[in-house]
Order: structure tokens, then sequence, then C-alpha cells
């Protein structure tokens, strides 16, 4: 089983990769054999990663269709796409024979519509073909499209004997056995067991004895990250999904689960940096512009509203040059205090720390700003006047400025994503750039105003 | 067992808490435990993050042992703090006793030095009180510190039937079984079984026939880090701990690497957006204050030194205003720009996807950074020209600026990330205001110098 292969010492290392692409050309395949199948599947994949569309390929048509199933399980989803394309259906449903139902049903997604139907067509296990198709019809966000249909089902009248008996066989499919699901004789789910309570369990107890009721489940319909929240917070290393009449449809193992917290996270931490779509450092500079250019310009129009506003105060600044000294000093706490705010609140409202209570948060944030303004302006003060000898009701400007900013800031940081929340949007989009930007311009507006007031102009 | 309660639908309401302070406050035990008997340990321990001290405390007690302790290890870290500090050493011992080794320590390890001692010593199962010891003594960051003690061992000599017997011994205080760790008589780990291909298998068979050699393990002094990524990677859930001797000392499950998983992402999400240590929206403003004020003051420093280059830039100014208006924009862009280059090499490196090319990917950063320069300088050159009336050559000096500007802040944001990490530094903390402040600074002085060159002052 390539699962158990050892892979603890595996490097990706550019020898390597040369070593695989010389023996391509040549076309060596004993040699290439024995080289790979020493690794495991993810490690191919890894491997595949690096070559190019043809050399991959060429991978792929060499190695047994079990190992390439996983291998393709496991590719990066670019490259999986170029693979599959350069694949016949029937060679693509070939591999998916070999896969679990889910990881089946996600390659076949990702297919063209034309191709989608004319590979489940070639899928010779019937039951397999109807739990594909089943699958499919789930939203790929919600735990339908997520969960397997391998499980290991036992019914509550079946004695722990009859049971080891029934497991032996369907065991054998299901890759692995957290737990065994106990129904009753209409498929509803009534609980589960352990293979160890059946280990331990006598012989001739009858499951409906040993059945732990009260188990967790999941709704078909549920949305993955809930899933992902429960799984986490009562340490589950599965979960049965049934439907609205609680029939047992399928599991969720916690593999799967781990790969979307892995994508959340790094979904909410390119939002906060910027990047809208989901881009990775070797994709291609089209699609890296394609996700950065609309936050650059957000962060332009920010820029020339901030001009706007600057040309609108220029005369008094030609009678206090040296206001404009301070801002970007202005400007870059504003920004900073911003994503500070904002990125507490937004990982709160992830992990439900963050309740309703929008005052009481608001309260705070504006001591937390008065604290942390004073402290700021308190050294400016002193750096502006002695090192830049402004006149003191500038550095009074200045500093009071600074600690307003610093406040409305923070409490904009903090208000928006809440709100976007409430209205049912990813909270996650308020933060970097969006933040960054809305509370430039309003920084300079209110230190201009601040310096109108205190200047007198 | 408490693991297996209904949760589903648990909601933590404003109602049920506090219904149970009333509870609390009429020191009415039966009804509390009546309520609180219905709930998972992990939303008992969310009701207590809620509740005063003393409340807490009070159900503490009010609870048996075997849920108190399962509570205790789900309560937030600050809470649980507290209410050990007001349990007795030999309360908690029992509260220990009830714990799985890896918990135990975890929990004996957040105590003050002299009281870890007293508690170690009122543990009355000899064995667990060994094995506590033992974990106490790893690093918290490496495999040791994470793994637990109880696991399922066989030797490779014995048979089917016999492994299944002691199975049965062993398991009953092993919480969950994944695998059946196979030793030779030296202790040494030589492959894994799981129940299945033990309950797959005939009774006579001898263990060394069925073991699957070339198991994944991690040494006892390997990073947690990249325990995670080994366990992600391969989609394992559990794997054996050994020492340098391949000796099996432990496993480490799942659901513990989940939650490693799960603080860093929250640490690289909390550093891009400048806060240093790790804090929740419901802190303390001095916690808050000390995690946020660091990096603002760093901020308030590059402010201060944009500042003092614009003053040494001063009489330029008063000939070229219109410069002036253009500082906020030159500085947002810097800013952004370089977040999200660092950002997502940063994310590369964390998943190992970028390697050691620092050329390529500064060239290619370059490219890219010339492409979304020229997309926003065309886009400033019209409003500039035609809003703001600059002239032609205060234009080019913007246009050129800009385009400069995004192009060095994508490589610097490139670059540093890189270097800090070979350096062995975390990249993250190269993400937000640390990038931005320096490109700010960078951006402005950038700016002036191509302002100097074109308009000759």
């Amino acid at each position: 089983m390539s699962e158990e292969k050892e892979n603890i010492q595996f490097q990706l290392t550019d020898e390597l990769i040369d070593k695989v692409e010389l023996l391509v050309e040549q076309g060596n395949d004993t040699e290439l054999q024995k080289l790979l199948v020493e690794f495991h599947y993810a490690d191919i994949a890894e491997i595949l990663d690096e070559l190019n569309l043809d050399q991959a390929v060429y991978v792929i048509k060499l190695l047994d269709s079990e190992t390439t199933s996983d291998i393709l399980k496991e590719l990066d989803e670019g490259i999986r796409e170029k693979v599959l394309r350069s694949l016949s259906t029937k060679e693509i449903a070939e591999e998916v024979e070999e896969l679990d139902s889910d990881d089946a049903a996600d390659i076949i997604a990702e297919l063209p519509e034309e191709r989608q139907q004319a590979v489940i067509e070639q899928i010779e296990d019937e039951e397999h073909k109807a739990e594909i198709t089943e699958l499919l019809t789930y939203d790929e966000d919600s735990a339908g499209g997520l969960m397997a249909k391998e499980l290991v089902k036992v019914y509550e009248t079946w004695t722990v004997a009859g049971c080891m008996r029934r497991i032996r066989g369907q065991a054998e499919e299901v890759t692995r056995v957290h737990s065994v699901y106990v129904v009753n004789k209409e498929e509803k789910l009534i609980g589960r067991l352990s293979l160890k309570d059946l280990i331990v369990a006598k012989n001739e107890k009858k499951i409906a004895d040993i059945v732990k009721v009260n188990v967790d489940y999941v709704n078909v319909n549920e949305n993955v990250e809930e899933v992902a929240k429960i799984m986490a917070k009562y340490d589950l290393e599965a979960i049965p999904v049934v439907d609205d009449n609680k029939t047992l449809l399928g599991r969720i193992t916690i593999d799967d689960i781990v790969d979307v917290m892995k994508e959340e996270a790094e979904k909410d931490y390119q939002l906060a940096a910027g990047i809208t779509s989901d881009v990775e450092a070797d994709d291609s500079i089209l699609e890296l512009t394609k996700a950065r250019l609309p936050w650059l310009l957000i962060g332009m129009f920010g820029g020339i509203g901030a001009a706007s506003i600057i040309n609108g105060f220029s005369d008094a600044m030609l009678k206090f040059p040296a206001l404009l000294m301070f801002i970007p000093l202005i400007q870059a706490t504003a920004g900073n205090v911003g994503v500070q705010s904002s990125a507490i609140v937004v990982q709160g409202l992830t992990n439900n720390t963050v309740d309703g209570k929008i005052l009481s948060r608001l309260l705070k944030e504006f001591f937390l700003g008065l604290v942390n303004g004073l402290a700021i302006a308190a050294i400016v003060l002193v750096i502006s006047h002695f090192v830049f000898e402004t006149s003191y009701l500038e550095s009074l400007t200045i500093c009071v400025a600074l600690i307003t900013v610093i406040i409305m800031a923070a409490l904009i940081g903090t208000f928006v994503p809440i709100f976007l929340d409430k209205r049912g949007i990813d909270a996650a989009v308020a933060t970097g750039p969006f933040i960054t930007t809305s509370n430039d311009v309003f920084g300079i507006f209110i230190y201009f105003l601040i310096a109108k007031m205190i200047l007198q102009f």
C-alpha cells in the first residue's frame, strides 16, 4: 500500500527532479519505476508539480493506476487540470475507479461539463458510479460536498459476532475505519461504535446493548466551515452525515477538514494582505496581477482622495509647511491601528469569541486607542518640537491629531468587520488595504480639520 | 462517556448563562447537574469561560472529576490558570488522574514550579505519574511535548489471536485506537497495524506476517510545525514518536495537530496585522496595548523618518507644491505592494512552495511590479494632469516615481522574508507594518530623488 511508504526522509531536491527528468527523456521506464516506487504518492505529486506537462503525463501513464489515482488527488490543482486534459475520459474513469467516492467526485467536478458525463459513464463499478453521481449533486461548500460514501454500517439488531463478520466484508473497501455507524431498519442513524468497543465486547452481545447513542452528526447541507468548527471543537476524527430524516448518507474524516482549515486560513491571510483571489507564489504574472491590482487600485483612489484633501488646504499648507512633514506619520499610524483592530475582530468573529455586544467593544477600543495615542503623541511631541522645531501650536496640532486619528482608526477597524459580519459578508475583506486606505484618507482629513481649528486658518 | 454527548444543537445563549449563574447563586446543585449533564464537556467549558471565577470553581467542584478534567482541558487558558489557583494540589492531582498523559502534562506544566511537584507526588497511579514526569521533560514545541504515552503496542512475535487478547486489555485505557504499533523485543518500532487489518486477518497468523513496515514516524525532538506538515501531507491520523534508537516512546494524534495548525495560522495572521504577542479580542486593554504598541512605535519612527526626508527637501517643495499632494499616494501604494509581495512569499515559505531560487523570483516580481506600476501610473497621469492640473514635468515625476516605487516595494517585500527565512528567522514578522513602514520611508525618498532629477531642483 502506497500509504505505508517511508517518507520522513523525503527531500524534494533539484538533483532528484533533474534525475527524474533525465530518465523521462531517456524513456528509461524500468529505472524510473524503480526510483519512484520508493516514494509516497504525495511525494511523487510534489515531483510532478515541478515537471513540465509532457513529463508529468509520461510518469502518470507509466505508473499503475492505484498509485496514479492517489497522485492525481494530491497534484497542484492547476497542474492536475492540465494533466486531466491530456488523459482520455476512459483513462480518467480508470483513475477515478481507484479513488474513494469523495476524491473521485472532486476530480470529476473539476472537468468541463461535457467530459464529466463521459467519464462517469465509463466507470465500471455500478455502486461506485451511483455514489459519485450522488456526491456531484451536493454544493462543494456543504457537508455533502466533502463527505465520502465509504463507511462501515451495522444494524442495531445484529450481534457483536455477526457484526465482526460483516465488518470484515465492508472494511475491505473502506480505507480507514474510524467508527462503525449503527442504523435501524429504516437506515436512520441511531449511534456509533468504535472498533475498540467491538473488540472489547462479548461476541454474543447485541449491538443495541453496546451502541453509543447521542452521537455527533451533521446535516448534509451544513456549511463545511461549520463542520470544521464542530470537529475541531469536539476533537472528532470522523463525523456521520445525515439528511433531514437523519438517514445516514456518508461520513467526513478529519483529514479532509484539515485541508479545509488550511484553505480558510490562507484565504483570510491573503485578504488581510490585499490579495483577492487565491494565488500562489508560483502562479503566472497575469494571475498574480489579477489578484493584486484590484486592491492597489483601491489604494490608488485613496491616494487621489488624500491628494485632493491636501489640495483643498493648499494655501494653509504654505503658511504652515511644518504640518506637511507629518502627513506620512498621521497616515501610517492610522493605517497600522486600523489593521490591528480589524484583524483582532476578524479573528474573534472566526472563533466566535466576538459576540454581538458592539458598544462595549467600541468603548474598549476607544480606551485602547487613547492609551496608544497618548504614548505615541508624547514621543512625537518631544521629537517634533526639538528636532523639527515646530511651534507650540503646530506641535499641539500634530499630537491632538495623532490621538484623534488613532482612536478613530481603532473604532473604524472594529466597527466595519462586525458590521459586515452582521450583513452576512465575510469580514476578512475588511482588513488590510481596505481599512488602511479608508483610514489613510480619513486620517489626513481629520489632521487638517484639527489644524484648521487650532491654527485658525 | 461525555465524549458521546449530543452537541450539534448547542448554542451559547445569554439566557443559558443567566440560568447557570442563577442556579449557582441559589446553590441549586441538583438542577444545575441536571442541566449540565446534558452538555458535552467542550460546551460546559464555553459556559464556564463566561462565568466569574467563583461561579466557575463552584461548577467544577460540583461535577464529577471525569467530566471536570475534560472541561479543564478545554477552558480558555487564562481562566484555567485562575481556576487551578483556587484548587488544592490534591484536587488538581485528582483531575489530572483522569486525563491522558499529554493533557495531564500540559495542565501541570501551566502550574507554578513549586505546585507542579506537589501535584505530581499526589498522583496515585504510579505508571501515569511516571509518564507525566517523562512528558514534562520535553520541549513544548517538540513532538515529545505533544505526544501521549497511551498507545496500543504489540510484539512482532505474537499471533493475531493473542494480539486481540492483549489489545482488549491495553485498549481499555486508550481513548482512541488509531493504530496498533508493532515493536520487536528491544521495543524498537518496526511497523503498524490498523484494527481493521487485525479484524480482517486470520487468528493463527503471526503479527510479523501482516505488519506494515516502513511506517511513518517522527523523532521525539522534531518540531511540532514539522510534525503538523508531515501529518497533513500524508493524511495521517496518528503518528508514532521514537527516540534516536527508534524506540517507541508515544504517539501524536491529529486532533492535537489541528490545534497546532490553528495556533500557527492565527499567529501568522496577527504578525501580518502588526500584533506581536498572541492576544484575543477579549483580553485586557493592557495586554492588547502590549501586543499592539510595539508595531505602532515602529510605524511612528517610520513617519518621523519620512518627516525628515520631506524636511530635507522643503525648499524644493515650496517651488513645486503639487508634488506634496501625491506623497500619500506614493506612500500608500508602496505599503500595499510590499504587503502583497511579502504575504505571498511568507505563505509560499510556510507551504514549502517557495524554493531557494531568489533571483528568478525577484525577476518575476520585477515584471509584476512593472505591469501593476504601468497600469496605475497611466490612471494617475490622466487624473493628476486634468484634475490637479499638474505640469507635464510634475506629472512625469509622479508616474516615474510610482512605477519605481512599486517595483522597489515588490522586490523588498519578496527579498526580506526569503532573507529572514534563510537566516532561520520566522519570515512572518516581515509582513504587515514592518514592510509597510520601511516601504513608506523608502518610497517617499525615491519620490523626491526622482523629482530632483526630473525637475532639476
